[in-house]
Parts: structure tokens; C-alpha cells; sequence
């Protein structure tokens, strides 16, 4: 998939998952770039604030989350999946966060591939994911393992 | 602390965080009980939903963290303890939730003990814990280990 594909796509799941999902419209996160190898996702600091001025945990743990459940869907979309969820995860919070939220998320192309044959080939697929929030040093770095299905898969 | 001591403290600390973190006033979180031994959260699905009708993992994230945070935020307290964060952390999720989110976590005494003992001999202490969503099936486990500094420690 191109370039030019892969961003309208993204900002149609955007769009979606804000319509869907309340607490992501409430955290006004906003899809800043997808190109079909990484993805970056950004929410303003004044409605993830927390008690100390300073990004509240749970919008950052909501965000690197749903960077890697975004990741994984779009990827999946390309061989017609249909419901993606994420399985387990680990956050290691290392430093405060004192400025808009932004977490990154990448993937070789070596394992987009296995993820994709292995979708296409029996139905379903795991993906182990990496996500940071940077600020610019490490604020937070998050794995987390989400489980596609293919549709119509059995 | 007597049971009757520990809920109206735990109430106030519902309310500080309600007015100063908008993310759990969009979630609409509550605390059911306190007793100094256990903590119990509560969230109504409505403004927690995802795309599919169930829970959003972030809601869900953001309720066992600080359900978590509170705990040790109401223990430390007992000592004067003024800056509780969350340092990491782990989730399984088991199952979809796809009513009211509930939120449990319990320590017993003698870790209670000697984490109060620590903070108040050095002045930092972590304390690990783990809170679960059921409804009433296991949905999803939490492993969280937070750090509490007592005031004006150096």
C-alpha cells in the first residue's frame, strides 16, 4: 500500500473511533500520521491533565493503547479482518509528561509480513506491538499484544 | 484507622480527583468503598463504550490504575505522604466487559505494614498491587507497582 493510501484510510478510522468511542472524543486525540509502517497519534495536554499539572496516567495509558490497537487494525484491513483486540500489555512510566501527548508506534517490514500471512493463512494472528511517549526523552514505553481475526474466519 | 475514619476520606479523595482530572469526570467514576483494607471503583458503561457495545480498553486501563493509585494514595496518606505515582504496570484482558465497570483491589495487613513501615523510615517506598475487573468472571487483571514519597522527604 502507497503512501497516499494509507493516510486517508487512517483518517477514516479516525474519524470512526472518535464517533464511537466517547473517552477518545473526550481525550480529543487526533491521528497525526500513518504511512503503513508507523503511526503517530497525539491528544492536547488540557483535558488529560491530572492532578499535578502534569499527563494523567490513564490518558497515557489510553493512548498507547489505542496507538497499538489503530496500528494493528489498519494493518489487518489489508487482508479484510474484522476485529482486532488487544490481549495484554506492560507500561513502564519514566517521566512526567508536561506538554501535549504524543506516542509513536513502528513495525519492520519483516514483521508486518509474518502478521499478514499468518492472518491470511489460519484466520487469526497475534501482533506483539512497542509504543512511546517521548517528550522528547522516553516518557513512556508500552508493549502490548492485540489478536486479530479475519472475517468469516471460524 | 477504623472503617468509619476511612470512607470519608476516601470520598474526599474521589472528589479532588473528580474536579482536577477531567478524564474521570468524563468516565464518571465513583468510588463504592473504602475500609482501609479494600477499594472498590465503579464506571457506568455509557460514557466508557467502545465501537463493539462493550468496555473501551482505556476506560478499562484507566480505571485499574487508579484504583491502584488511590489505594496507595489513602495508605500513604496515613503517614503524610504527598506525591503517589504510578511506575508500571501490567493487564491481561480476559474478557469483554459489557456492563457497569467495577474495579476491586485488596492488600492484606501485613504488606500494608510494612510498606507504612518503609515510607516512614526512608521516606520512599513502592507498593505492588493487584486490581481486577469481574462481572462477575475475571475481565481483566492488573498488576501495578506505584511509589509514594513522604513530604518533605529529601
Amino acid at each position: 500500500m502507497s503512501d497516499s493510501q494509507a493516510y486517508p484510510l487512517a483518517k477514516a478510522l479516525e474519524a470512526r473511533i472518535l464517533e464511537q468511542i466517547p473517552l477518545l472524543s473526550a481525550m480529543q486525540v487526533r491521528l497525526e500520521h500513518y504511512d503503513g509502517e508507523s503511526l503517530r497519534l497525539s491528544a492536547p495536554l488540557p483535558p488529560n491533565i491530572n492532578d499535578k499539572g502534569t499527563a494523567f496516567g490513564g490518558s497515557l495509558a489510553t493512548l498507547v493503547t489505542i496507538t497499538g490497537w489503530c496500528f494493528t487494525t489498519l494493518l489487518a484491513d489489508q487482508v479484510g479482518a474484522n476485529e482486532v483486540v488487544v490481549a495484554d500489555s506492560q507500561m513502564n512510566y519514566l517521566k512526567p509528561v508536561t506538554a501535549e501527548l504524543n506516542s509513536y508506534c513502528i513495525l519492520e517490514a519483516d514483521s508486518r509480513t509474518s502478521f499478514l500471512n499468518l492472518l491470511e493463512s489460519r484466520g487469526k494472528a497475534s501482533l506483539q506491538l512497542e509504543v512511546n511517549i517521548a517528550e522528547p526523552e522516553p516518557a513512556l514505553r508500552f508493549q502490548g499484544r492485540y489478536v486479530a481475526l479475519l472475517r468469516n474466519a471460524t
